[in-house]
């Protein structure tokens, strides 16, 4: 009888309507988005789940999504209702036990992946696919509510990030950029799926950033827009990390800073202008994109209170800077690095002579994987510190000559392999406002990327690895307080909610969705 | 660090080695058959979940296996580490953790499937192939040690059965039956994989039974013997059920009793010769398979001692014989039925005349999908009651003209659909000696099989079902104590096992192994 009366809660359930007031709102109960808010602090406010009980987490149910390959999407929460993605596909799940309510499953099931999530609002779900549509569904039944083309599949693009609503608009990235095709940012009408705005991260002839492209290397320059960034509604300011140029490790043939590759631009929301922009890495020659979520947050800062956006970057440094303007305020190394002296005033990097791709190669560190990648940061305002995964290790970077082929053919100019000198390892690391390191906490025999982490208000961090092990730490201390094996190698970002009085933890964790909370059974 | 311990403990524990004296004991630690021990009675002697105290189970981990259609195997548990299969695949996890201890994936990756699980002796592990060959690896590190062919695979055989060791000798089914290759039981030297005996399930001309199929139908005439058997090691006698005749709908081209199909046998271990039998089904034409479990207890029956076998059958009759001569002691339905109006004095079925199939379909209650079917069922001595999974519900069976096509080809003549009239419906079903129902439980939503029973000391009943939720039942009064949602349909039966002091539940859900206990995550 509990399993039919929770099945019709659920179905009543499924019929909230997802306001733009409620997508602005601190909503600890639900994940409205990506990154849990707006300022993509992944903090959750609740609290159930503190240091001292974390130990009698339990996994409370399991949900496998057939013929994933590996599920890499962070799930979105709307009062007991969850939505989780795979590539072509939307399974809305009973947050409080796992049962599916339904199922979208688009044709043709192309497996390009991986599919990073999908985003609410009214009682429609939308979803990018991996032949560069958006889709929108009904809520309340799965069914196609319309799609539209973002851009041609034909000529390689697809579409891996969770969408990202403001106000009436979707706002869809695109990738990949190492195939030398050009990034840009859309926003869509929510309603009936009209583009209505598109920015190029590549600013063609005549736009401000053309002359930092030698020649006709703009034009198969890369810049993609993988990841979802964040936003702030007083400002109106959307925040979003761009892509790597391309040829990935050849740099002798894109001659120039490569704008606005490895920057992270500010667009006015209605429009799509481009406020200001910070670039990390001019020139890029390592790979090392900036998709890196940036994470707002208004603390004091040298003594006076500020809007801040803080940013790890993949090239092994941390950012502070003031999101109003785009000034930097600091720059601090959070891994080994061998390429950059350090930060000019400006925040551009004082380049290591030499440490370039070369034909016999080049040990650099960070590798080109990056000291940070795709994982979520969080900020705890308790702490006021930045929680982020760090990979230490170094590559040898190799370059050679490479020619673009449309289609979707790789434009990297060769790439790299592990040093053997370094092995790599996993870290999560505390970083206060200023980058010093308060705790790290070493991830027992990963050496891969897993999963970002969560910050919540019971003093905890929750983090997955390769390993398959999802494990909460104190966030003061960095003491491990539990952990849980999820079987294969985590590589989605865990969340936090509440159903029913209960709160929950759940991520996605190989093929399967998986739910913990501290309750008993009954 | 503590993982790190783990995976030195566990690399230690998969040394221990199986003696015939530990399979033929009672070890409540381990779970070292495909039944559990030799009486195949699934009642595990641990008690520290209890009636008392299920509610408070928790998953403790998952073991996710890559690739794989959907688990239907039944884990094996020696001193600390658990064997789990899918086709050509074998799986070696630290019990307590999950952890992979090795993987075996054998080439090539054909996902003919199921695989019902392994065998252990010695420090091997045996498993039988898509491609009906039985290999056994070493169960310290998983490398292949030999393998042998069963059968030709282009003929269209192939070996989803758990293999039973007994004494020296690796006991191995074959399937299918329902293509028209006769079956047999196999007898391996454990060490050398030599062939030591193959009992024909099909009679040959001048061998007893061959006269009970019309003209050369006894060459097409399927009769496999694809679930694992049971054993008596006083009476050194192997129970196995035997499968369907072929063609299954069409009994006109195969006329007579049809012997050794749906028929249990009693074979000499050491010889393989037939010592009796006894069947349930004469002249099936409804695929009603008798390879359901052989269930040994020794119980009063009668107001005698006896050496009772309990089987619980696809035809929808639950039996009682004698395992020592065969004799028939009690039959009778344990779900609604229209096909025989009784049983006669030896257990021979009165047919009600014209429920046979049809060519415009006949309405048959049980339906073809059986009764019940390889879903194990189990035995508590402490109540004295059987326990299985039933299913409610009617076919309409049709029949055709079918001719048989060597190859792998299904020789059928035809099948059936659901009956309209009669939802199909699963129960677990409580049964004592006698066969009188002593409670029923209605699995909710639950229309088609999923997996069998494991009966604990604690006064427990664990099953899986279609909808994914495994499910604790007190033994006594059917009543469901806890459930877990494990995301997707469960084929697997539980096991239960000791690592640490602590008693662990563990089955094959969807792709994932999951193992539960009580103890909380430090």
């Amino acid at each position: 009888m509990k399993t039919l009366c929770l099945a019709v809660a659920a179905a009543a359930l499924a019929q909230s309507q997802v306001t733009y007031d409620h997508l602005l709102r601190a909503d600890p109960k639900n994940w409205l988005h990506y990154s849990g808010q707006y300022h993509a602090q992944r903090h959750s406010l609740l609290k159930q789940v503190t240091t001292a009980n974390a130990h009698q987490l339990s996994a409370k149910w399991i949900y496998h999504v057939d013929g994933a390959r590996r599920l890499e999407s962070v799930p979105i929460v709307v009062d007991g209702v969850m939505y989780v993605s795979q590539p072509n596909e939307v399974h809305a799940l009973d947050a409080a036990t796992g049962r599916l309510i339904w199922e979208y499953r688009r044709q043709p099931a192309l497996q390009k992946g991986p599919n990073r999530g999908v985003a609410v609002y009214g009682h429609r779900v939308y979803m990018g696919t991996p032949d560069a549509h958006l889709v929108a569904l009904d809520a309340r039944n799965g069914s196609l509510l319309w799609e539209v083309e973002i851009a041609k599949a034909s000529d390689g693009y697809w579409s891996p990030a969770a969408p990202l609503v403001i106000k009436d608009k979707v706002i869809m990235g695109i990738a990949p950029g190492d195939h030398g095709l050009n990034g840009f940012l859309d926003a869509y009408d929510a309603t009936t799926g009209e583009r209505l705005w598109r920015w190029h991260s590549i600013p063609r002839p005549g736009e401000p950033g053309n002359e930092t492209w030698a020649g006709d290397s703009w034009k198969t320059a890369g810049g993609d827009t993988w990841l979802t960034g964040s936003y702030d509604p007083e400002l109106n300011l959307l925040y979003w990390g761009i892509g790597n140029p391309a040829p990935d490790f050849d740099g002798d043939v894109r001659k120039g800073d490569n704008l606005f590759t490895e920057s992270v631009v500010a667009l006015d929301a209605n429009t799509g202008k481009l406020r200001w922009y910070f670039q990390f890495t001019p020139h890029d020659v390592h790979d090392w994109d900036s998709v890196e979520i940036p994470v707002l947050v208004d603390a004091p800062f040298n003594g006076r209170p500020r809007k801040l956006m803080l940013h790890g970057d993949r090239n092994g440094f941390y950012y502070v800077l003031d999101r109003v303007t785009g000034e930097f305020l600091h720059g601090s190394p959070f891994v080994q690095q061998n390429w950059a002296k350090g930060l000019d005033p400006k925040g551009r990097p004082i380049r290591v002579p030499g440490v370039i791709p070369s034909f016999q190669g080049t040990k650099t560190c960070p590798a080109t994987s990056g000291a940070t990648n795709w994982m979520s940061p969080a900020y705890n305002p308790d702490t006021g510190w930045f929680y982020l995964v760090a990979q230490e290790g170094c590559g040898i970077n190799t370059k050679s000559r490479d020619t673009f082929r449309p289609g979707g053919n790789a434009y990297m100019a060769t790439g790299y392999i592990e040093s053997p000198e370094e092995p790599w390892q996993m870290y999560v690391r505390a970083l206060d406002l200023k980058g010093k390191l308060q705790w790290e906490y070493k991830q027992i025999n990963s050496r891969r990327y897993g999963a970002g982490v969560l910050s919540t208000a019971g003093g905890l961090i929750f983090v997955g690895d390769d390993q398959g092990f999802l494990t909460a730490l104190d966030a003061k201390t960095g003491k491990a307080l539990w952990h849980f094996n999820t079987g294969r190698q985590i590589s989605g970002q865990p969340i936090s909610y509440e159903v029913n009085g209960h709160q929950f933890l759940a991520l996605t964790a190989g093929v399967n969705v998986v739910a913990f909370a501290l309750f008993d059974g009954k």
